[in-house]
């Protein structure tokens, strides 16, 4: 049996979970999924209850959890999923950008995957006053972090187009993103089709034609900033779904964030948060090497496709009129 | 009398500069303009035939210059320009992201000017191995150049729109970050439309709508990634100009690269390096207060739009046939 520990989140977070649960239990009915779900208070909503955005009930559930389902954070999102990442050694962060049937976008069907070191970098947290007027944060990057998201990044392009962009800026930065780039070409250069690319090129290119792309493999900073930037040229930042995987945890959350001004009128969209599920189930397939746990991530991913290719329950983000509870319905019922 | 310093560049930066020459003593001519021009070797050229991207006779004339003018460099390009905007301190880069008539771009009329603090964060260079498999960049980040830049955009700002976003990752980078926000809100929020964004919101939000930007204030290492993105999005990083502007020393120089796939073809296109040199008679205007500084500069800048305007003579990057000559040719014959 898998544990997994819900954190329903602030904002849109809540009606997100909530209504999404019917969808997840359809699947372990269906595929007779063995899992068990457990809720925990964390962000906003527990700083505004106990004083502390992830309380020591919640780290005590969630470190007996294999997993965590996580909806948007609002104000406190670095203190609770930045901490996670931490604590937990979830070093990869997975963000798949890939365009919807309906969804306007000016640029085709993108499909890019970017593989996001999630330990180090300026996330760590290392930053200090060094006057009253003059401040010092450590970019780290060591070795170790920078084989481990290669050889992620390698896993993924063998299942793909076998083609890698090692993204950096290792000629300004030449012995910490130099670090990076070595690293990553000892590992992917004779594994698949690579190339490097400085993190502003990329930026640019992403806008000139995203379509040259498959797998990005880069640091957490520009990992952050062009994961958001992939989304937006994919078609949506609010479509975009991601996983935090580690050896012993993984966490599975939309990119999006809170979106406190829509929070309670039922329009939020919940396809990142239900691809995050998607992302979930495949990912208890690699651990469990169950099929029926593939099959569940294939059935919710097929039933999204679905009701955009349909294009009949959109919510009003992407220019539709539909209402969350709609297009859950919608894709409940496409689900078999 | 002002002094410029021409750094000609590698790949097409020779044919670049020198064809542009006609243009610069037109205008000269017809605006009795009082600057001398003094060729000066460096980048790749330089450091083939001296061992030394910044040879000591290149330093000795651009420490008398005023201005440097510069053409794109290969491979030592960080050795050329980071260098020599630390060396003289040129805090201010300035980078419009401006759409030109007949270029083809998805996001309409497209008009951002992005103000990046150019000396510090993490081009500081100091960087270090901690062990044989770890290394440290240290990004740093003070109140006083924090207080320079944010009066740079405030200055801008009440020239344009009046409305400046403070763009920075304070929610991560609390303490480095954190200063910059700060110090950014102290100068501008009771002096323009002030807003703040998180720097990947930020990378997606110029996909979504860049019309929502005016004047974006940032550090170093965001401004170089965000500044190829917005120019991309208002039509081509190959059109994008930009002033590195210090008290006593100023840097303009085309955005693009080398191009070493299209040297000596005579197809680059030069209207980031003239649009950069319309910048220069601007920053020069602001020097001497001198009017005519400001006609030769405007005078450029209007013959360029419209020979984008005309649509006749646009090179192969943009999607028209015509040589660098050609548009060279018409250029000047507009200037008036
Ligand atoms: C909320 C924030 C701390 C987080 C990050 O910067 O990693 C978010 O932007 C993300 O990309 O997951
Ligand atoms: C060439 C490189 C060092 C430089 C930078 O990173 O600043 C360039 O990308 C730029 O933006 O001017």
């Amino acid at each position: 049996m898998y544990r997994i520990a819900l954190i329903p989140g602030d904002g849109v977070g809540p009606e997100l979970t909530y209504k999404s649960k019917k969808i997840i239990s359809k699947l372990v009915e269906i595929y007779k999924l063995d899992i068990q779900i457990n809720e925990v208070e964390a962000g906003d909503i527990a700083v505004s209850k106990y004083g502390d955005p992830l309380p020591k009930d919640t780290l005590k559930t969630i470190d007996k959890s294999d997993i965590i389902l996580k909806g948007p954070v609002g104000e406190s999102a670095m203190d609770v999923v930045v901490r996670l990442r931490q604590m937990y050694d979830m070093y990869a962060n997975i963000r798949p950008a890939k365009s919807l049937p309906n969804v306007p976008n000016k640029y085709g069907n993108v499909d890019i995957l970017i593989v996001r070191e999630n330990t180090e970098d300026l996330y760590k947290g290392y930053e200090y006053y060094v006057s009253e007027d003059s401040t010092v944060g450590m970019k780290i990057i060591t070795k170790k972090a920078s084989e481990r998201i290669a050889k992620v990044g390698l896993k993924y392009a063998k299942q793909r187009k076998n083609k890698v962009t090692c993204v950096h800026k290792a000629n300004v930065m030449r012995i910490t993103d130099g670090l990076f780039a070595k690293t990553c070409r000892e590992i992917l250069k004779n594994n698949v089709e690579y190339n490097e690319m400085y993190v502003d090129a990329a930026a640019a290119n992403l806008v000139r034609n995203p379509l040259m792309f498959d797998v990005i493999v880069t640091t957490n900073v520009y990992g952050d900033i062009l994961s958001d930037e992939a989304a937006q040229i994919a078609g949506s930042l609010g479509l975009a779904p991601s996983a935090n995987i580690g050896d012993n945890k993984a966490l599975f959350e939309p990119v999006h964030g809170a979106a406190f001004d829509i929070a309670g009128k039922d329009i939020v969209n919940p396809t990142a948060f239900l691809l995050s599920v998607s992302m979930m189930f495949d990912h208890l397939y690699s651990l469990s090497n169950d099929k029926k746990y593939k099959d569940a991530s294939k059935s919710l991913s097929d039933a999204i496709y679905r009701v955009y290719e349909e294009g009949k329950t959109l919510t009003p983000d992407i220019g539709g009129s539909s209402k969350l509870s709609e297009i859950i319905d919608n894709i409940y019922g496409k689900i078999q």
